[in-house]
């Protein structure tokens, strides 16, 4: 485990501690989170993944409900900067550019799996759905709502974000067909024009 | 385990045998399901929620995944019987009536609770998906699909869906707000369109 043994204390070495530690806890606890959901994911097991003892990942990231967020966090960072993106261009092109944005991140394998563990978790564990609340519907869909300067813009937003996480839901996790197996630009010319008639219909 | 119990042995009465039995143990295990999910639900617990031997579940049910498809049905037998009203009548306003079966469902606490151990256990076990898949999508997206007569009809009858779904996972799990207290009549307005526009639209 440790990469700096035979520099003196073998218990506790130069890679325990530091950024590069923090890093594999917070990688640990991303895999651990996406294999197993929040409920049966517990410090212990994060520390064991990451090859540190629990009390590290205390120390760095306080409870269990702390390193979840912190790990949604790493993993959405590109996402919580995506509403820039996606307010940039005109309004009318909102509903393809949010929908694109959603599959692209669905569809990359890598960024995937923290999302599936971040939606399972929020579905069965009431702190995991506050923390999804807390940084995906607050910060996302605040921002996209923020722009369409609507008295109903909040709820709007809400519905167009219900539409992608529902397909999503039965494309990749429930796998319904022929939804799970449609082509990714099919599903796009459907549900960009459903987005935007929430974001800017009547 | 034996049905002929009750003819000496005094620890098998009458009560724990016969339809009065396994709709107890349906109850009991649709209560188990709802409150605990697929996966920590057991045979055991069921059989202890119901008042009976293990062996009794087995004999009645089968399998943990043959309890389960059993609770589910019955819970559901409604809405499975539901396409049928949904079918008839107007097509233009298959996308109001189908909408508004949904969030009757949802909405009464009875029927909300089977129906979200389903989906959250859907999310988080392969075979309550497939279970899944077979009952909700198979009988009734495939039987709306059936009346459009269109080529991509499963795909519309599956994004219409996913877009009830995701509204009922934003407001009755996560609890997203202006969502989640909104008055149920203003959702129907905004979403009963959308699924009326993947089924019929162009």
């Amino acid at each position: 485990m440790s990469t700096a043994r035979g520099r003196g204390r073998p218990s506790r070495t130069q890679s325990e501690t530091g950024p590069a530690t923090r890093d594999r806890i917070l990688a640990a606890a991303r895999g651990e989170f996406s294999e197993h959901g929040y409920e049966k994911t517990s410090v212990r097991g994060i520390a064991k993944a990451a090859g540190v003892d629990p009390a590290l990942v205390h120390h760095y990231f306080g409870t269990k409900e702390q390193v979840f967020e912190a790990a949604i966090t790493v993993a959405f960072a590109p996402a919580l900067e995506a509403p820039a993106a996606i307010e940039e261009g005109p309004l009318d092109g909102v509903g393809e550019r949010l929908t694109r944005f959603v599959f692209g991140v669905w569809e990359n394998p890598a960024t995937r799996a923290p999302l599936l563990a971040i939606v399972r978790s929020a579905m069965n564990n009431d702190t995991a759905a506050a923390v999804f609340r807390r940084l995906i519907a607050a910060q996302l869909l605040s921002r996209i709502a923020g722009r369409l300067d609507l008295p109903d813009a909040e709820l709007r937003a809400e519905l167009a974000a219900a539409q992608l996480v529902g397909v999503a839901m039965l494309r990749y996790v429930i796998k319904v067909e022929p939804l799970a197996s449609a082509d990714v630009e099919q599903i796009v010319a459907r549900v960009a024009p459903v987005v935007q008639g929430h974001l800017t219909g009547p």
